[in-house]
């Protein structure tokens, strides 16, 4: 099955959801340069380049290391110093090779160079199908925090080849399904229901469409607010735990994986707040994806790292709660309630 | 005299031109950090920052390196990694203080920080107050040349206190008039009579008068094209010649006075061209201007240069022509014409 679904921001574009598709990735640009990591580049980079080619680019290939150590500010200068010594100019383009570190970091020098130039995504994970190649959030780490520099770059087009999901360990499939659950909870029951069935993972025959309704789901938020400045923030469900998560283990809880424990924990926030209690789906949630145990975690360290979300403001920090499934809210948690569903989170892991 | 000018973007923001007006500003945010230079902030930031907290602001000031050595991606860096540190979030604000290389890392420090947060400009040299301040583009230099990345990130407001030029050297209040005499050039001739009226300097009567011209001209601009799709280009008028002027003496050459000889280089490419001949005009600036005499230069890394500028595309380097006084126009000019036209423009600078 094969999806085209648009994204109707100025100027709109497409993105292609189907087996195969990076053998056909075509575009304008007449000087392109493919940024992937050093694992994925063997695997892809041939396919995609050769497409490209055969569409009259010429194509440059630049490689950085694997995963989210490649978001940083260093490697950021590094590829715009490449991009220039390459001689890009203003209708030049890059294209992102992997997942949601190298779209980010991609998308980022894409949106810098010359105060931006066209931008391509070819997600080859679940998670940056799902979450980071739609949208325009592009950006790098601090040593402070995750995601604390960089800015919104649209994309001219992503391409979304499902072929390149038979070939990740089927714990990184499981990572991208927390975002397509996490917009189950936020606009559509179905496809939570679609992620829980017996043997998802990257030959399910509904795969593209339950992709597809994911992505949707993102668009139509994404739409209404481009630029994050209320509704968009409701993605951010599960995820000022699971930022915090990552920071602390230095990344060794991947992301999905922390996405999975946040949205437990935002469950449980949401019933002792006196809302609909969904912690038994996020817990049905936890139990298909199987993610690693967490470390011991100090709770003072654990509320240090989740004040610096971006969600704060100077009266603190703000959590996207749902008040049942499809009525997500932003909302000032108190500070006795955060620390007594921490308690109960850490019964739940013990348990 | 004091002006208002609005520029009507999308959201609109005011530009305050006024003796006095650092001690006036007021903004609604609460966190705010002010970047400002080493020479800049004694003179300046205390007015500026008293003025801040009688608003109701908490103000940190950031020093920066003096001059253009400032706009590189480490100090871009480490502003950020402050900037963090110091807990700002997204409804905080960054303030400039100084001129045009403080403004444009300060810029782009505000649009990289949570993906953009507010910023202000208050400009201290006539240079940034007619160019850097006004049209939201922000950015730093590679090695490999300079305003290579940034970003389009619009001010909220822009306070100029024209008190703030008396304590400019003359020769730098003069690389501002050369901003001022290229806006002359592309839409206003009388602002080039009164850029070249005698005594035109910072106690001139009629200086807030022509400053608030010169802005005008930048304003009508850039409502019109943002984001620099084409009518903005032209106010890169005399700038090719003068960013590779500065690369190449690695800014012994001050920007102004580099626009002052690529003013006049531009000028006599259009002549060459079978334009109007705008020479003596031009030259009669750079006689009002008296800039620095220029070392001896390389044609083919002048050239070598120039193809870098951001005009270029894969077909090569386009200028900033005036076919007349309000005529400018964007053209590929042949390499002889270029090569010739510099061999007449080393004519001039020997005479």
């Amino acid at each position: 099955m094969e999806f085209d679904l648009t994204v109707h921001l100025n100027p709109a574009y497409r993105i292609r959801i189907a087996r195969g598709t990076l053998q056909q990735v075509r575009i304008p640009e007449k000087q392109v340069v493919v940024i992937a990591d050093s694992q994925i580049a063997p695997l892809y980079a041939p396919a995609l380049i050769a497409s490209l080619e055969q569409g009259g680019s010429s194509v440059y290939l630049l490689t950085i290391p694997a995963g989210e150590v490649a978001k940083t500010l260093a490697i950021h200068a590094q590829l715009l110093s490449q991009l220039a010594q390459l001689g890009l100019t203003r209708d030049s383009a890059v294209v992102a090779l992997g997942g949601g570190a190298t779209s980010d970091l991609a998308g980022y020098v894409a949106a810098s160079y010359l105060r931006g130039i066209a931008f391509y995504v070819c997600p080859t994970t679940l998670l940056a199908m799902v979450d980071a190649s739609v949208g325009g959030k592009t950006g790098v780490n601090l040593p402070e925090g995750k995601n604390l520099v960089g800015a919104f770059h649209q994309p001219k087009a992503v391409f979304m080849d499902t072929n390149t999901l038979e070939s990740l360990p089927l714990r990184t499939f499981r990572e991208g399904a927390a975002e397509l659950f996490k917009h189950g909870l936020l606009a559509n029951p179905q496809l939570c229901a679609a992620v829980l069935e017996t043997g998802f993972n990257a030959t399910h025959s509904n795969l593209e469409q339950t992709l597809a309704s994911g992505v949707q789901v993102k668009i139509d938020i994404v739409e209404r607010d481009p630029t994050e400045q209320n509704e968009r923030a409701y993605l951010n469900f599960g995820h000022t735990l699971a930022h915090a998560l990552e920071a602390i283990t230095h990344h060794a809880v991947p992301h999905g994986e922390a996405v999975g424990y946040g949205m437990h924990y935002a469950a449980l926030l949401g019933k002792n707040m006196g809302y609909t209690d969904l912690s038994p789906q996020t817990k049905a949630f936890l139990e298909y994806q199987r993610p690693m145990p967490l470390p011991e975690l100090n709770w003072v360290s654990v509320r240090d790292f989740m004040a610096r979300d971006k969600k704060a403001d100077n009266a603190g920090v703000r959590f996207v709660l749902l008040e049942a499934i499809g009525k997500p809210k932003l909302e000032r948690v108190p500070e006795a309630v955060l620390e007594q569903t921490w308690a109960g989170f850490l019964a739940f892991l013990a348990a």
